[in-house]
């Protein structure tokens, strides 16, 4: 063995032997996916001086992705990692009480990790023409987007941090103790101005092409964001992993037979039924599952690789819905590896 | 020497003489610094199956900080760096044509890399409630803040890629053929909704403080940033490097001595004249200049360590607003860095 190599793989040993300290990367960047121009005109009245007064275009619908490469990265597929509502990606990342996130514990597990901020959110921005509009007078107030800002107090129902405002549940995973940190995540959701159908679900299915294979991954908002990208190209979709979402339950036959293509897992965390929600909140979570036991036996029975991962029912208790942040949430990410291995990885041995 | 010892030093070795490929890190994740709890009364008229029914507490004015610390991290002082106007962090990473930006370069140098997202943009999130208010009808549309969105048309100009739109310099620097993947990295700009102070302001003197010592980075809208934070408290605040901005001309005599305990790089690029602008933007590039000669000449009459280093000085031609992202960004970047080894870390090793 040359020395060179020798050194090469000692270093490998040296660092997988100490997973919490230092990190080893091959590759690291960022850029954008999709985008398209559009032409404004300045409304009427825009004063001469203003910065809006000349004629110009500004790029939408982009989708901002940023990514790390592990040194031994052909070994696995990539997986893509999309946040849920009024949420960034920093979803994905460090807990709210300073732990690891599943962005760095898949990417030590050898695993390209690929995090996309949603199309109108975050660093990819959004179409904000129409609330300058409404301001100028050309375009009427009920013009504007509903924008989803979630409450502290929506929070502890939607995400099922304990069964009312400030009491969590005794067994409760999610680290209630760092929740004004958490709480800092929570964002302006503008996905109301988006057009139909989402940009970002074209994106994912791009980005997925871009990368010769990936698994996406969706949570919450984005749960079912793989499945859609999916429908519009399956050829670069992997793997599916759809985390605590509605599933669609009208896919026609054709989308049905697209769907039983690829390997999917679905996983809901604990008490689905036991938080007090009203308004549109009220039996969210086991109407949700509800619709994904319904949308995987369609796919079962369509020929499909289809998976509801219910965590209480492996014994694991006291999910919430932020799975990612979650005390256990290492435990979580290592069901997934493990699935992604069986299900996704075992395909590509069996190609090669 | 014990052989993991040995082991650990011929890694390092082998890691530095490969710059361009794999990158060691001892830590990175992200957090947040600052923000408020705000409570919401929902508009009159709300439907009661609405998300926002209830009243409900949000919280406002965090500032999103991404880090990466290298494996020698304590031999230099960590860098803060903050984007300017209608931009994200993204402005520090991947250059639009794809080459290494000044956070990894700055990382791969042993300096530990702070991006924030100013507070009101990209991840840092804002407070939309204005916007649902106008839309509820309980404000008028005049309230609505002036979102910036900078067109492509804008951009040419304040960006100084070329004297008019589409017609780049002769000796530009700015990766042109990648424009289309720089107007994505344009997002709407809500600074016009913060309260003043700006809360980043007070967000970067904490991140300081919290680092121990960092030196503070601003580029154009957050160029005067770092004197700003330094002025709420300069205790943390080790030197400042300002990129391309208007500097403030009015400070009062105990403003300047709190400047002349700071090392203070000031930095702009080439053609500051020659650009066609019109509106807010006629001569806005020889206006700024000129009100960084007398802030820097105050500075420095207060007896303080401030120096306003003009590329085309020193021989650099071609610089546009974007210097972190043009085809000689890490020769700048080394110009910055041994401004910093020799104004703010020599201090270091003097104290010690």
């Amino acid at each position: 063995m040359r020395p060179l190599i020798a050194i090469t793989l000692a270093c490998s040993a040296l660092i997988a032997a100490d997973n919490k300290k230092s990190l080893t990367i091959a590759e690291q960047g960022s850029y954008f996916v999709g985008g398209e121009t559009r032409h404004l005109t300045p409304p009427p009245n825009t004063p001469a001086n203003s910065p809006a007064a000349a004629p110009g275009d500004i790029t939408v619908n982009q989708m901002y992705v940023q990514y790390q490469i592990p040194l031994d990265a052909a070994r696995h597929v990539p997986v893509v990692m999309v946040h849920g509502c009024c949420l960034s990606s920093k979803t994905w990342e460090t807990t709210p009480d300073g732990r690891m996130g599943w962005n760095e514990y898949f990417l030590r597990k050898g695993r390209s990790v690929y995090l996309a901020d949603q199309v109108s959110r975050a660093r990819s921005g959004f179409d904000a023409t129409i609330i300058n509009e409404v301001k100028a007078g050309t375009e009427p107030p009920s013009k504007l987007p509903n924008v989803l800002m979630a409450s502290h107090q929506v929070g502890w129902t939607v995400f099922r941090f304990g069964p009312e405002f400030n009491k969590p549940f005794a067994d409760e995973q999610f680290p209630v103790q760092a929740l004004d940190e958490f709480y800092k995540q929570m964002i302006p959701d503008f996905n109301a101005v988006l057009p139909n159908p989402n940009p970002t679900w074209k994106n994912m299915a791009a980005l997925a092409v871009q990368l010769h294979g990936a698994v996406l991954m969706g949570h919450s908002e984005s749960g079912f964001y793989p499945e859609e990208s999916a429908l519009m190209d399956p050829s670069g979709v992997r793997g599916i992993i759809s985390i605590e979402m509605a599933c669609r339950t009208d896919m026609t036959a054709p989308q049905l037979a697209t769907m039983a293509k690829i390997p999917i897992l679905v996983m809901f965390g604990d008490h689905l039924g036991d938080i007090q929600g009203e308004g549109p909140f009220k039996n969210i979570w086991t109407n949700n599952f509800d619709t994904c036991v319904k949308f995987v036996d369609q796919v079962k029975k369509a020929g499909g690789d289809a998976e509801l991962m219910s965590l209480p029912k492996l014994g694991i208790r006291g999910n919430s819905h932020m799975l990612m942040q979650d005390k256990n949430n290492l435990q979580l990410a290592d069901l997934i590896l493990d699935w992604t291995d069986k299900h996704v990885e075992k395909k590509k041995a069996a190609k090669q």
